[in-house]
């Protein structure tokens, strides 16, 4: 496999990011190539000091932009054609190259990765807006949620669309037979919700082969009564963050209080807290693919360290491996003439 | 003070309300009216079991219909006119009654409740639409979120207007000076958001009285940057019951781990956890004022229990002293002329 890293986006980029390339190495083939696309003699410097001599699976490409984590995001891309993140984007664009990558992977800012997949790589057949899917691990097993952030305002076309991608991730990254998909509301009574929401439960119960379970309100998602979520990505981003600032003030409150009340308690718990933290931490998920664009683009969390990118890469080989975007063609392709395949009109 | 409570309304009803409502006397004044709406034997029985007998606070008033957690709002109001729920706005009503009691308080269906108050009381001078203004006891205060389920599409209008009133709320039953008004969204950035967010934030820059201090995004709200949220009742909703989810379940999760790797540890966690769910439950708070009708009407959880319905009262006291809606018509009063004072033309 091929694939192309941004090195210079994220928080700790490029330290982080570049040691969770190398990281990766002991899980890649001997005729995997990883580009890892950022500056040269910044990138060379971590991997002197990693001690990674010469190999053939690595190979450093020099950009001369980055993009910073607050640009704005169309502008940014415009502006900036030789920056690390729209770089990768025409490694992996059969528009820009013969031979494209087979995926590309960046924990820069999200909304100009969007951008640059959408503007570099544009979509599948048939796919009308990309949508973000992102896995949250939950006590009782992983939810996908789609979208979380790259459509704010979405039709109900592009939801019912999201349902349809998002459940042949969940199909074949994440082995589950049948996902059951729900919709996100305020209640789950029929005659709840918005327009957006009624117009796209109407849409995904005329699919047959959507495993429609109905409407979830937020408390349910930890019950395990859903595989897929969709939502608009203003929810569903709210939500993500929502979940991580949540968990970790929690956290900091409990330990906290067992600290003030009985401070040997705290350091056995301690190690309690670090297991159950590691079962459920979104660096072991690593990255979201943003589904359908026409290529394979990961976006990793802001806060990414080298194992987020290490099993980032690990799970992007997965994702291409199980012919996702294929599949995501072909079940669009079986729909030609269904509502939810027809051409949108200009907003 | 006088107040309505509806005896027949949320999953433990009619039991833990009126055993709410009578472990409350010991706050109330003796010139103080309680009216206990319901069915009549049912609430007397409660009464005679915890050996209440003739109290002259307390009034049974007797109701013969009650409406049921998931009927439809609007229909259920209309059909029931003798149900506990629309009974007791008709009470607090100014419109109904030439002496209205001072609140009302229900923990049932809250779609119903939002239509009987907004049906029954009307609003006040000025208000557009009534919003829900929940308080969540954070790690470091509470922050009040407007609106969490009220007004699920609204229009940027509305949110400005949330953000007044809440304010107020914040102001005078918090006791917070100068409250920091935020507006949540995906991101902290000018750019970012949709139509709705940046016509809302034109809206609030140009009130001189509110402290707008710019976007807030779902995980700094654990941070302590906002006093106030303002959002959309879809988004708000979702932000409560994925809260309320995430929370019971984490909790359950650090439970069963302790348990699995340490039996003693377990016992020990128990009383520490016990303290600061005490300390952070949205039992202590009680209720959420439907902000923006003409009365006071009070909007509990559905699982509330007889010490939520205390709190509750207890609180509702307070925003009827505190004078709140008599700020909130002043406040907008002041505006008069103001773009968020315009009258709406009709969707």
């Amino acid at each position: 496999m091929r694939f192309a890293i941004d090195a210079m986006g994220g928080d700790h980029a490029p330290d982080e990011i570049v040691k969770g390339c190398l990281d990766a190495l002991d899980i890649l083939p001997a005729d995997d190539r990883m580009i890892i696309v950022g500056d040269r003699p910044a990138v060379e410097d971590i991997m002197r000091e990693r001690g990674v001599g010469a190999d053939p699976r690595v190979v450093v490409q020099h950009s001369t932009q980055t993009i910073g984590m607050h640009e704005t995001p169309v502008e940014a891309v415009r502006s900036k054609p030789d920056s690390s993140l729209v770089r990768i984007h025409a490694l992996g664009s059969s528009k820009k190259t013969d031979d494209p990558v087979d995926f590309v992977l960046s924990a820069g800012n999200t909304g100009a990765h969007v951008s640059a997949a959408t503007m570099t790589m544009r979509r599948l057949p048939g796919v009308h807006r990309p949508g973000i899917a992102v896995t949250i691990p939950l006590f009782h097993g992983p939810v996908v949620v789609c979208d979380v952030g790259a459509n704010p305002e979405p039709r109900p076309i592009h939801l019912a669309q999201y349902a349809i991608m998002a459940e042949t991730y969940a199909e074949r990254v994440l082995g589950l037979k049948k996902p059951r998909i729900a919709l996100l509301n305020i209640g789950a009574e029929e005659q709840k919700g918005t327009g957006l929401i009624k117009e796209t439960r109407d849409l995904l119960k005329t699919i047959p082969s959507v495993n429609y379970v109905g409407y979830v309100e937020g408390r349910d998602l930890f019950d395990g009564v859903a595989d897929v979520v969709v939502t608009d990505g203003f929810v569903g981003n709210t939500m993500l963050k929502l979940t991580e600032g949540l968990a970790k003030s929690l956290m900091k409150a409990i330990a906290h209080e067992v600290m003030v009340q009985d401070a040997e308690l705290a350091i056995r718990l301690h190690e309690v807290m670090r297991g159950l933290f590691k079962k459920n931490d979104y660096h072991e998920y690593g990255g979201a693919p943003l589904l359908g664009v026409n290529g394979v683009s990961i976006i990793c969390h802001g806060s990414s360290e080298a194992r987020t990118i290490r099993n980032a890469i690990r799970n992007a080989r997965e994702y291409v491996s199980a012919g996702v975007n294929e599949a995501i063609v072909r079940r669009l392709a079986e729909l030609e003439g269904h509502p939810v395949m027809r051409k949108e009109e200009a907003a």
